[in-house]
């Protein structure tokens, strides 16, 4: 076996154990908002059947999808003769030959998926929430990896708009336990925008009005302008959707003036509606209960993924630190017509768990590791402490502490230097006068501080600490 | 986009709400233990490059990991030019054109890849646990999955067999908090079968030697003995050999008798040792503790993937099911050299928790549904009633109850399936009497009884239950 010098794949990561630590306490937090709201968890395989993948992210999306190459002797299918090797370049002829899977792209196809195929044993409405990582042949750069995490919730079967307003009050929750103070969540109605595109006349440049007017952010409103212009809006039709591009004022004002500049809009007046009836649950809902942290903005220049959309459509950011959008979804009315089950209603929000570690980093939000990790070492000078230490040790286990024993017999400064390595709050010194006295030396390794007790007043002293 | 029936890839499993709930008992429960025991979780990348884990699992192992197909266009790559695609039939020599990553095949490999890459930032020693899937082109069958967990747990640098006593302890934890009641850790140690090689005078033939007594189990002594006498040993080593194969009794009597069969090898006399000091540390470790439910018995027909151990071997069953083993491990004194880094000791189990699943699942040993999802349905007759019932439902949620609203006025019968299906063990009733007295109707789903309470009676009710 030749010696390698190993390395990780591009665009992936390991965690250690004080990133471990950190990235549960995200997906805790998250998971335990999930269920308070009666979501139950489900897990799909890494890879599914190619079939199921291609031709539903689009054709970019499928050229990042990771392809698995067929095991066994792949290469004696008949199948093969036909290909011309030598000559051909175009990957995308060979793949079907030698690939039957892929790594999973989103939670959501697979979701998709799921629903289909176990809609005889589902009770609708389903509610289900999804934790696990994805896969994306992405160029990696900071902050875009190969590998990472999803947290979606979603729940099928259900029309009603109390499920948009109670993925509201989960991004309120977890955001707000997660100890972020200052963040917005967007909402928009794709009935909005068909609706500002009919008024203007131009229902069939719904996408292209939109993808402009997303950007306004970015660019501006004369970018803005500019963009509409070279996708076929006239300038008759901008001095239309100049004001509604700029809308200001609170939510009721905005959704007052809407009001008027879409009364000619069936489909924009429902969208309308939709939204009032969104904010009139969030209101109900937190009558006798804790207040909103986040600022509730309605927005219509926000569209993410429009195609897929057909109601309201939502977006997180933190105003805390300059990071793209920290969540985001919204409704789709068919979302599991691609695997031939139509007409079934889904609403669903998921939270970017890589940009929120990052954003938690940055204002230092992250419980210290002292709170999760091993919480007393003991000391190790030779056999006899050693032997006095063991029955001491299991007991502080089975009070539930975390507890070690250094392995083996080692200088003071060694043991004190693992701890500190390890962020162990206390160690427990046991040398010839504690044996002696059933006293032992507890030390806080924070504080310096060192005091003799024995075994049950460590005990008592570490269950309450 | 043509509609497809969807379908799982083969060997793979969806899991289901009610599947997550025990797979996270059995995660939660395993987790819980090794961090009591000073162990913290890392996490290592889904796909490692190629060349880190082929060669390591032997010419089968290799041929079962998944290989990732390179993305982009790699039909362009000149290398491709020499290879005579429609004459060669072997897919080895096609791989390492357009392969370049893989799936994780196990745990340990990128395990050693881990520490070697991270041995500057590590303090030794290093106790680490990592639970995460694995996946093999293996054929499926029942109990055989192409995607599966391991919760593996592994301290790299420290020689001390109090490890070894520590993995001891965490198996009879662990299993006993998952309900188990009657399991055995077997164990046994390299160097005692080295030196009952060495007695025989054919150390050359170990691994023969151990691949055959391992499976006495199945074969029975008479299918052993002819196994060894076809691989090399004769019926006077057979003489030597059957006293050790049969050696029965308590621990103690097998290891005094061990002591007189290998008094002249000094390497079976040191695996001796070793077996005695681990019982001496377990002995000490329980002293003023918890018993040890667990039957430790040291088996020497134990083997396990013996090229790869060095010291002591575990292997774990329970009694109560038939069923393979559900967890094994061992130490391995040079785990990193693969990867350029000598001398570095290590030793670690492993816990299977697909069998796992399967033994608790028969034994029934599971916790219901109804502790761990949904608690508490609040009904929806009509607009006045849902709005009603919004503020009660935030309080609920408020108070950590999981809550919901059936979401939209339905009939009473069909939100009462929806609460069985889904488990859930209160449903409160919302209609005109309870809206005038403010007392809400609470059922209690197992007994079908039901009481008119106030909010707060309702809260109170639920947090204790």
């Amino acid at each position: 076996m030749s010696v390698i010098k190993p390395s990780l794949a591009k665009g992936t990561r390991d965690f250690t154990p004080v990133e471990m630590v950190k990235r549960n306490f995200i997906y805790d937090t998250i998971k335990t908002v999930f269920k308070k709201y009666g979501y139950a968890e489900i897990q799909t395989p890494s890879f599914e059947n190619l079939s199921t993948l291609t031709g539903k992210y689009g054709d970019e999306g499928d050229k990042l999808i990771f392809k698995i190459l067929n095991s066994g002797e792949f290469l004696k299918d008949p199948k093969k003769k036909d290909f011309d090797f030598a000559a051909e370049e175009n990957s995308n002829k060979l793949i079907p030959m030698i690939s039957e899977k892929a790594l999973r792209y989103d939670l959501t196809v697979p979701f998709a998926r799921y629903v289909v195929m176990h809609q005889n044993e589902i009770t609708l409405p389903f509610k289900r929430f999804q934790v696990q990582p994805v896969w994306r042949a992405d160029r990696p750069q900071k902050g875009r990896y190969r590998e990472f995490y999803q947290c979606d919730v979603d729940v099928v079967g259900s029309a009603s708009l109390l499920n948009e307003a109670e993925f509201i009050l989960i991004y309120n929750e977890a955001l707000s336990n997660l100890g972020l103070k200052d963040f917005s969540i967007k909402i928009n109605n794709r009935k909005i925008l068909s609706g500002i595109a009919e008024i203007i006349g131009k229902p069939e440049l719904i996408i292209d009005m939109t993808v402009a007017i997303d950007k306004l952010d970015k660019i501006g409103l004369d970018g803005v302008s500019k963009e509409l212009l070279e996708r076929g809006f006239t300038e008759a039709d901008l001095e239309k959707l100049r004001p509604v591009i700029l809308l200001e004022g609170s939510n009721t004002e905005k959704l007052a003036s809407l009001k008027t500049v879409l009364a000619q809009s069936e489909t924009g007046l429902k969208g309308i509606a939709e939204i009032e009836q969104v904010f009139e649950y969030v209101e109900s809902l937190i009558a006798y209960s804790l207040p909103l942290t986040a600022k509730l903005e309605l927005d219509i220049t926000l569209a993410r993924g429009l195609n897929y959309y057909t109601g309201c459509i939502f977006e997180v950011k933190t105003n805390e630190v300059a990071m793209g959008s920290i969540g985001g979804g919204g409704r789709y009315d068919d979302l599991t017509g691609m695997f031939g089950l139509k007409d079934l209603t889904g609403v669903g929000v998921s939270f970017g768990a890589d940009r929120i570690y990052d954003v938690l980093e940055e204002l230092d939000l992250f419980p210290t590791a002292t709170e999760i990790g091993t919480k007393v070492l003991i000391s190790n000078f030779d056999a006899e402490a050693e032997k006095y230490a063991l029955p001491v040790l299991q007991q502080l286990r089975n009070a539930g502490i975390a507890a070690e024993l250094y392995p083996s017999a080692a200088k003071l400064k060694k043991q004190m230097a693992y701890a500190d390595a390890k962020k162990i709050p206390y160690v427990v010194l046991v040398g010839g006068d504690e044996m002696a006295s059933g006293e032992l030396t507890l030390k806080d390794m924070q504080s310096g501080e060192q005091k003799k007790l024995s075994v049950l007043g460590i005990l008592d002293l570490l269950k309450g600490a």
